[in-house]
């Protein structure tokens, strides 16, 4: 029986939310149990609405945990591992964050660096920009013949992950052959529309697909997450056996379950002038899970109009913090600043290693108290304290305990996460899955490239630069 | 002559701002000519403030570029390359976001991944933070026998630093023995006060000075900066060619010179209801540069009195985020959520590879008329057409334009960026040089670790851990 079968070790693996810090019991002018009764009937067709939307099969991203080809990406997972010394993972935005959050999160943090028998699986990379200092000094740490390259774009029209897929495939049919060249290559993407799955069918490659109606940033548990993470022995079954779990959890009355009161209290903080929203982890391997996070919550609510036409330009910024790294950097402001911010705090129970501060300088007494300590007590204790001191300045701040950081915690916080961004975009009464604010940059880009049909954004784009030199020191 | 003593070169080099794109002739809502005029007394003031503190002595930072021990850094550093392996920094805040900044910046992006005989200097290491998993793995990768450790705590009070300096002085006597530990060891702190410089003294550890005047975030052109830099093969003394030439342009009309106008810009925007700055470089390279921003001007502006001793709760909250990547999980906000962020992007207009996107697919249009571009083309043009697209929608954004990325105009951006973050606290009519929000959390963790005299902050996390289990899903 593998231990996420086991409903007790379930039931200590679940995660939780503290938000003491929040209400008016602990903070002045935090929340009372008002503020949420006089909004439960928002809360209730706001589950209402995810309930049914999910039933009439717009929300494909709820099922992923259910219905993944495991066996398939484990299958493959197999024989990477044994033909393959590194991975290259082509994708960006949620293609990449996912990936590499659950890569941080599970693997050893100098992964890449282990030699091969003590990393026992390929080396990870990931290219999500069209920098092109970093295409190419990466080829002075992989070997061409060596590597997979993991293709990763629904639409197949990502200029960015299509243009490095260019490149990569001529470098590598030059360099290994063509038909050599097309075992080195996997596409992930829509099974039938896009040019990526086109050109997969043309030229044979291995394909896994993206369910049609999830979006780049709620792929996480399809192959796009799931099998760069099976390449590198992290365990995809605990991690959706994780989500599945959560997805239960989800299912409880909205004001008792972590997801929609999550959502909830960044609601009530967004109305309340808290348009920032920080994620501040207390540990390094959770430190991409904020890069994640950060698309799925600014993509997701940051909108223009609502549901009903009319013109909101709401969202809440999401930063990127790490504890106790960021205590020397932004907790300065976070204290002192405006009460613009709601801080989320990631707290881990139970780290997997212990390391303990020996009993020296004892005459010291500005750093002689730490001996004897364990950095495991110091890192909970700072996360505590700072905790408490934003709490005695009113500064609203809640925390996500996790019990030890696995994959069944981790599926757990990603699906958390999702659903409780879902829930929020229901608040909000805005679309969470869409993003036409970023289509005007593109279309202005292929304007420069002379793509058919958008010649008038090159004509507007060369009236500004006319005048574009007034400005400057 | 170096390259930096030419000045039609370092003319070339010059970092220039462009601000179109905050002004009402691009966008609507945005500033007029009138409302820097109208600002004109506050800014000469501003100017002048900075000026008298310089001369009496109170801002040791500006003079950096021209007092640093630099051939003692070089001949130490001669030395650390022929000895060892790698080098770890024990810092935290700016003593590890400023060498890691400059690190990134300037070597190879998988630096520590390159055989050595194409690294040719050891490879790079930073530990900033408590998390007990990220220091037991790092021995996986680094060989005590040859590792340098560099101490950075001007203090030596900062339990973060201290507590891994304790942890790795006991490992390394236990297994090296005391006196091969000591060669092993490098401080960086206050040349006279605090236990750094004490424990230095008694066991005759290698030390080099942060000036008593310079704190933690203004201290990346000192040995905190130019240590690990110069290990690792980067020319500390163009760095500060560059700064001093920063320093030259800096000491223009205020409303002529770049960080005095990078300031005005935000505190504008603040008064405008920006409380947020997000700093987006279209450079992997630059990515840190972000971070160590981050640190600089929250800690520096984020501040709840003002130097009448009125409480203000000021402070923009910086942002980072990458270009192109984030286009792909920030932008979409950008462009539609609140009217409450200013943007700086930072743009390369020479990048050190060229990499060329080849032609095929040519009968698919919407990734075949990438084909003969460039990624240098790709990612200067995505950068403009996104400041476009921002701009039509009335988003203020501004640009720091690089000439190149080199250690000359690194150090004209850390210098730039520092007088400016100064220059924004003269305008806010705030101390942009203290922390007292970040007390309180260390006075509990006292508290907790039982340090006499801090019995009262034990006795008063305890009532509240009494009441603490309320409100939790």
């Amino acid at each position: 029986m593998f231990e996420y079968e086991d409903k007790n070790w379930c039931e200590k693996m679940r995660i939780r939310l503290d938000f003491n810090n929040v209400m008016q019991d602990f903070i002045d002018g935090g929340f009372s149990q008002k503020n949420f009764d006089d909004l439960s009937e928002k809360i209730t067709n706001a589950a209402n609405q995810l309930d049914s939307k999910r039933a009439n099969g717009q929300m494909d991203w709820r099922n992923l945990p259910y219905n993944q080809p495991v066996d398939e990406i484990l299958d493959y997972a197999a024989q990477v591992q044994k033909n393959f010394e590194s991975i290259l993972v082509l994708g960006i935005g949620g293609s990449a964050l996912g990936p590499i959050a659950l890569q941080q999160a599970i693997n050893h943090p100098y992964y890449n660096e282990l030699p091969r028998e003590k990393r026992k699986f390929p080396k990870f990379y990931v290219a999500d920009n069209v920098d092109p200092e970093r295409l190419v000094y990466l080829f002075d740490v992989i070997d061409l013949d060596k590597t997979l390259f993991i293709v990763i774009s629904k639409s197949g029209s990502t200029s960015e992950t299509m243009s490095q897929f260019m490149i990569i495939k001529d470098m590598m049919e030059k360099e290994l052959g063509k038909e050599n060249a097309k075992s080195h290559i996997v596409c992930i993407t829509d099974s039938e529309k896009g040019n990526l799955i086109k050109i997969a069918k043309d030229e044979n490659y291995k394909t896994f697909y993206i369910p049609a109606g999830v979006g780049g940033r709620f792929s996480q548990l399809s192959p796009v997450g799931l099998l760069p993470a099976a390449i590198c022995g992290i365990d995809i079954k605990e991690l959706l056996a994780g989500a599945a779990f959560m997805d239960e959890a989800c299912k409880n009355n909205p004001q008792k379950n972590i997801a929609a009161m999550y959502a909830t209290i960044n609601y009530l903080a967004m109305q309340n002038g808290q348009n920032i929203t920080v994620m501040m982890p207390y540990a390094d391997s959770l430190k991409y899970i904020s890069d994640w996070y950060t698309q799925l919550w600014a993509e997701s609510l940051g909108k223009s109009v609502n549901n009903d036409g009319k013109i909101v330009n709401v969202g809440q910024t999401p930063v990127k913090a790490l504890g106790v790294t960021d205590q020397h950097s932004q907790i300065q402001l976070y204290n002192e600043g405006p009460y613009d911010k709601i801080i989320t705090f990631i707290s881990v129970e139970n780290y997997r290693e212990t390391i303990t501060i020996p009993k020296i300088f004892e005459d010291m007494p500005t750093v002689g108290f730490l001996g004897g300590a364990t950095h495991n007590e110091l890192i909970q204790v700072e996360h505590y304290t700072t905790e408490r001191a934003l709490a005695k300045l009113n500064r609203m701040n809640m925390t996500i305990i996790l019990p030890h950081v696995n994959e069944f915690v981790i599926g757990q916080l990603f699906y958390m996460l999702e659903v409780a961004t879902a829930f929020a975009g229901e608040l909000l009464n805005i679309n969470a899955f869409n993003q036409p604010g970023v289509e005007e940059a593109k279309n202005l880009t292929y304007g420069v490239f002379g793509k058919p049909g958008y010649e008038n954004k090159r004509i507007e784009l060369e009236n500004v630069l006319k005048k574009n030199q007034n400005y400057f020191v």
